[in-house]
């Protein structure tokens, strides 16, 4: 058995994206996502995905370069080779980005960005070289299925006028009963017991109504509202008072540790964050002043699957909650969470995914939702198998683009509908 | 490849041990320590150790026959099954227990004490089963030597006279000539460049001028106290002003987290623990209060290698060190040690070992320190093997026991030498 690395593929790709509504605009038609295959010297191929953008890719180039050689096995040695990439000071603001709604922008947040598809794209091949599953990698899995909840959006039926795009069948969502008639989809296709609406596009007494709608519709069923720090502490407050009571956890209402700390230490309706705490820098301020109670991973930001673990371990020893974020994502990213979620003994809420969204992949057989639940895979690896043709094909729409999609920017998209539109300041409410 | 657990040896032994002085008594000329076998379906074996009095015994057993039919790669199904372990209320006084200085005893503490005998050998099988060596199975090793500290005693040359007992060659040591001569020893024999005295058994200013002495002798050469919470937070201050300024640490100079705090800040010379953080519930309260400043992370209390790794990363976060506490054990324990340590990037200081002193072991070989380092293992597993011989001579002494050694207390063996010895209250000074 050699584990060796021997050949490592970059293959940045543009995926069909409905048009959805957040606090800073519209998901763009298409989105950049990166496609990483790690190949060892047996041949065994393993495969790993994370944001596109153009920043991603920059770090990417070089770090395939110095995976050239090493084993897959060797894990811990990825960080060591991500601290020697260096890093344009130009990509990192400090502040919250753009589009994605990633959290703080960080030199070390964009390395472990890029070292989490080639840390799964590793796990991916040494299961596959060992015969064992990544869960088992990870030291078993301690459930056989993993629940994620429906992630609700308002959307348009639509892409603005005039703008290529692929067509999709939900229809729009911009009221109360278009976001009820959303779920009752997503329940009847998924089984989806769980709802998360993403907020912040509406004043909030639309987007209470709009959960109040859930709650009637759906009695007894977790409901969550994240407006992505659109509010201010008092209107964060004011929306845990009205609809606290039906709520599983509020998410992110205001932004930044001290504005949720204050909003945390004056309502018992747990918040739950992907905003200000997404790097492990972070973790000790908001967890000292309590101003989270549950932190929702992304293995994208945090540097793959065993950080994600190590910070489900941080959480537990602090009495914090995990559950699990997600952003505009494909089966590869999919079948990572399920990976790691079913190994992850204090997981109590169901993980969020962008998946239903997307109606397009780069996996020969797309991954599916029973009752809500992805169902933990025991074949060796990820289980999942890479569709060349596929992949080509979006490559090619990437190859295509003038550039103007390649770089997610959610204000930039809501433009081309209404030309006025800027990105809004925080808090919006 | 079946990785099914298919047998469970657990065999208790006594194990030889110097009459080292700690703050409680002296150690017992033979010390108790189980050794764990777990067997494959394919004949893999893998081996862990750790303490052998009754009370680990008695969960041992019953977490063995727990083991049977499940694979040997289910490292986090561990916890589940030790959570189905009753321990029994008489055996958790949530105190600092006697003899072994082990800190608190909670029923999860001695769960996962137990825990980590089996993870080590379920490790070393799942290694050798898969071609790998331990440390690939925590991600890969960071470096290709772990450090070791001379870890110097108080000690007297004998056992109390008519007490069976190996003899050994270190003679005695009870002033700072005698600790300045076993350092020199230590140096001579190891290539030891880091020095910890364990204190707390002479007033203060003898300890004092030991330090002195010891940094005399070894200019440059980082020096550490223990003098495991025998002293009051005046005591603790007046030694930092006194020392602090050639100590690389100080070790557990008062007794819990909250005089550890009081220490703390008042003090800039960093205070290191394996007492008041020495499982996952006592991080919280110590870190926010910034009670210590290196955690001396020992894998049988914390639950075997992997939670060891999770320690690190916590202390990591939160900006603390992490360096390893060692209680008397042997080759196998070495090895685990080292594997772990070999993957943890911030370990920055020498590590703990007592196994110097240990004359007798249960492998093959024993491990070798060079410039007071341990090489790293990469052959599968831990890179060890058992001398069943060694293992049988070491289990008969044990058989033979009239119960006095099964049980280690170090104040029971100090009151052989001196029948009106009581364990000292604390503080001692």
């Amino acid at each position: 058995m050699n584990l060796t690395i021997t050949d490592v593929r970059l293959t940045p790709i543009l995926v069909a994206d409905p048009p959805l509504l957040n606090t800073q605009g519209v998901h763009q038609p298409y989105t950049p996502r990166l496609i990483v295959e790690v190949e060892t010297a047996d041949g065994v191929t393993g495969v790993g995905e994370t944001y596109g953008d153009t920043k991603y890719l920059e770090l990417a180039r070089p770090f395939a370069e110095k995976l050239h050689g090493r084993p897959v096995s060797d894990l811990n040695g990825l960080f060591t080779i991500a601290d020697e990439v260096a890093v344009d000071s130009s990509r990192v603001s400090g502040q919250v980005d753009v589009g994605g709604l990633r959290g703080v922008q960080t030199a070390d947040k964009l390395r472990l960005s890029v070292v989490s598809a080639f840390e799964v794209a590793c796990l991916d091949a040494l299961g596959k070289a060992l015969g064992l599953p990544v869960h088992t990698l990870l030291g078993g899995k301690v459930r056989d299925a993993v629940e994620y909840s429906a992630y609700l959006f308002y959307k348009w039926a639509d892409h603005p006028e005039g703008v290529p795009a692929e067509k999709d069948d939900w229809g729009a969502a911009v009221d109360p009963a278009g976001v009820v008639e959303q779920a009752r989809r997503f329940k009847e296709r998924y089984g989806f017991t769980s709802f998360k609406l993403k907020g912040g596009v509406f004043p909030p007494d639309e987007e209470i109504a709009a959960v109040r709608a859930l709650a009637e519709a759906f009695p007894g069923h977790p409901l969550r509202l994240d407006p992505n720090g659109a509010w201010s502490v008092a209107t964060s407050l004011k929306v845990a008072d009205e609809i606290g009571g039906i709520l599983e956890y509020l998410e992110d209402p205001a932004l930044g540790t001290p504005a949720m700390a204050e909003v945390a230490a004056k309502t018992d309706v747990p918040l739950a964050t992907n905003m200000c705490v997404t790097t492990f820098a972070e973790i000790k301020e908001a967890f000292i002043r309590d101003a989270v109670q549950v932190v929702l991973s992304d293995h994208h930001y945090w540097g793959g699957l065993r950080n994600t673990r190590q910070l489900a371990e941080i959480c537990r020893t602090f009495g914090v909650g995990i559950s699990m974020h997600s952003n505009t994502h494909l089966g590869i990213s999919l079948a990572a969470m399920t990976h790691v979620a079913s190994t992850v003994p204090n997981l109590h809420h169901a993980c969020d995914s962008h998946y239903p969204w997307q109606s397009e992949d780069v996996l020969t057989e797309r991954l599916t939702f029973d009752d809500g639940k992805v169902t933990v895979s025991d074949a060796p690896g990820l289980g999942v198998e890479l569709d060349r043709d596929k992949l080509r094909f979006l490559h090619r729409r990437w190859l295509d683009d003038d550039g103007a999609l390649r770089e997610r920017d959610d204000a930039a998209a809501m433009r081309l509908a209404d030309p006025d539109w800027v990105t809004p300041t925080v808090p919006r409410w």
